[in-house]
């Protein structure tokens, strides 16, 4: 018996689904968008992930189709779901991480925590939003955003006056999402996976810090969290899995506020940056979990392997950079760091890989994750 | 920069050093001997590794040649090697790993400890080991024997007559080689790795238990080894590894005495199943600490990442044998288990996977370990 997955996408993601793949014993194929993508090892076929009969030609060689990422347009899923193709997550649940208005409208009737948001279409709308929030706010574009990408500031309705040009407008949906800009102390994300027929686990909440938008550094589990914070957390992520119906992998990205409030600010529904720590830091991986997840098989322990695990990016300092060259120097001064690289192109501010360290003693894990980063990143 | 990692041979070791070649980001090249091994992820040729030609193109296309068995012909290595191909661990060291005889001689004259041992070439030279050793021996071929074949049990001159059959003599290196029958407390092993430019590293002794000559269950550390003892392992490790100029690594097999006592039974120059623990065990894992070694990087830290790890073989029960559709009830029943299988075709007695639990409990890791191989082999 030979249990097969299809992944959609070549990137890093999938790339760190195949180490489960191959301890498992399953069959990993991935439909990558390039020759020599990250994911280069399992990749069966390359082509175009929106186009139907290239998807569905791939999906064909496999039991399940899951992602690397969540562009692959949704009508191209449901046309894939109702041909009998098990697609997971499914596409109503992807409906809510492809659209953030979407999301919010759903998180909203499930009664969940979030920053106050408001449809906004006109500079009238933004104008509004504004006087009700301080004078200040975050407008997103519903679609199309990632990384920081489709996320901007706005201080004034002039901050918005491109977005709401009507072509603009019409690209991302016709509709913009305007949230308040929360006050908060960090931000944090909790993992969990959820199979089809119902099982979710979770991981400990983890603490992430941004840097020009783009994760930089996961602390896992979230520093100072008391046990009542850790299970609020939780329980949030457990309803919006049911709620959305998510399968697989799910991270809710969220702010705590001063008074400990945890507000939803994004969801993504696949392995993420948040939860690559689980590799080393936890009993079962996230990738492992997320395969587990989609084949509906039951998902392992989320026990940490250490009272601490962090996780560093490294970031593309320049088209130059090399982690391996660096490999003499860095693993000689860093026996403890688990090395992750990616087998991309080099790029100014490109998840390239990250370093994880685990260990029961809180500064030794950020102190060596940090500088064993640093050291892969000099060359 | 890209380092690349050739392996000969196809089976589990090559597979489980696919996993940290995917995380360092190392581009690793399989030669196997047929399409469908158990490393067909990373296999790029497939050929007859006694054929220099089939080796030699394979070579050109990668940093260093290592192995996944210790069966290529010398000759070939030592052509590579003039032709200025790295080969680790390298011919000389190999040397010794193919012949017991040989192997025997090199540790006598590092004064290392292992089991009275004689060279056998006639029934009379065999007799006058009986004689010596209790009437009791071990008799094994020199060459060509692994996982309990080509060793025997002989306590009369009668039980060897076919061995000592001319052609038969012949085909093995033309001599026997005799062993003490030791009468030990349990048998043990030391996991080792060393670098070409010098770096030497060493796990934790652990425990072996074999069953019908296959190791069935390893217990990392060995339980009851006090510091003293487990120096004293890792010292002769270390003497063998450089005495024999072994790289990348190393699996001394040896049995304890009632007085406690080391005796070197085997030696395995490559990632040997005594150290599938350190995949989840150690903070470096045998597989990763390999690639790092064959290419000459910084060895990683050995420091185990629980107490008590706990191996168990999956042992195939017939040709019919399939884990995978085990995995509902073995996985829900065991969520602490890491499961590998090795995707190969069931057989009898057949390593067909493992399965390896972590705790700081050593009965939970023990009574998870054997309980969640039982639930797989159940079909």
């Amino acid at each position: 018996m030979t249990l097969r997955v299809g992944v959609i996408g070549g990137g890093q993601l999938a790339r760190m689904m195949i180490v489960p793949a191959i301890n498992l014993g399953l069959e990993i194929k991935v439909l990558a968008e390039a020759e020599n993508s990250s994911a280069a090892q399992a990749t069966t076929m390359v082509g175009d992930y929106t186009q139907y009969e290239v998807v569905e030609e791939f999906a064909k060689t496999v039991d399940v189709i899951t992602f690397d990422h969540e562009h692959v347009p949704l009508g191209l899923l449901e046309r894939l779901e109702a041909n009998g193709i098990s697609v997971q997550p499914p596409s109503r649940a992807l409906a809510f991480a492809q659209n953030k208005l979407h999301m919010r409208h759903r998180l909203h009737d499930l009664g969940l925590p979030m920053p106050i948001w408001a449809e906004v279409r006109t500079l009238g709308d933004l104008q509004e939003f504004l006087n009700d929030n301080g004078g200040e706010c975050i407008l997103k574009t519903p679609i199309g955003g990632y990384d920081g990408k489709g996320v901007r500031v706005i201080r004034s309705v002039e901050d918005a006056n491109d977005w709401l040009d009507a072509e603009f407008l019409a690209s991302v949906g016709g509709v913009l999402l305007a949230e308040e800009k929360v006050e908060f102390v960090r931000e944090v994300a909790q993992l969990s996976a959820r199979r089809p027929s119902g099982e979710w686990m979770a991981w400990p909440l983890v603490q992430t810090t941004q840097q020009h938008g783009v994760c930089a550094e996961v602390v896992a589990p979230a520093p100072g969290s008391n046990a009542e914070a850790l299970a609020k957390a939780a329980e949030i992520a457990r309803q919006v899995a049911e709620g959305l119906g998510v399968t697989g992998v799910l991270a809710v990205e969220m702010f705590e506020t001063p008074s400990g409030r945890l507000l939803i600010n994004e969801l993504a529904m696949r392995p993420h940056n948040s939860g690559h720590f689980s590799i080393e830091g936890s009993t079962t991986s996230q990738f492992e979990q997320h395969l587990r997840a989609v084949l509906d098989l039951p998902l392992g322990s989320t026990e940490p392997r250490a009272k601490w695990s962090v996780m560093v990016n490294l970031l593309g300092i320049d088209d130059q950079n090399d982690f391996v060259s660096q490999f003499e120097t860095a693993l000689a001064e860093h026996p403890t760091a688990k090395v992750h690289t990616y087998g991309k192109s080099a790029r100014k501010g490109r998840k390239m890989g990250h370093v994880t360290v685990v260990s029961d003693d809180y500064s030794v894990a950020v102190d060596q994750a940090n500088a064993a980063a640093q050291a892969l990143l000099r060359g």
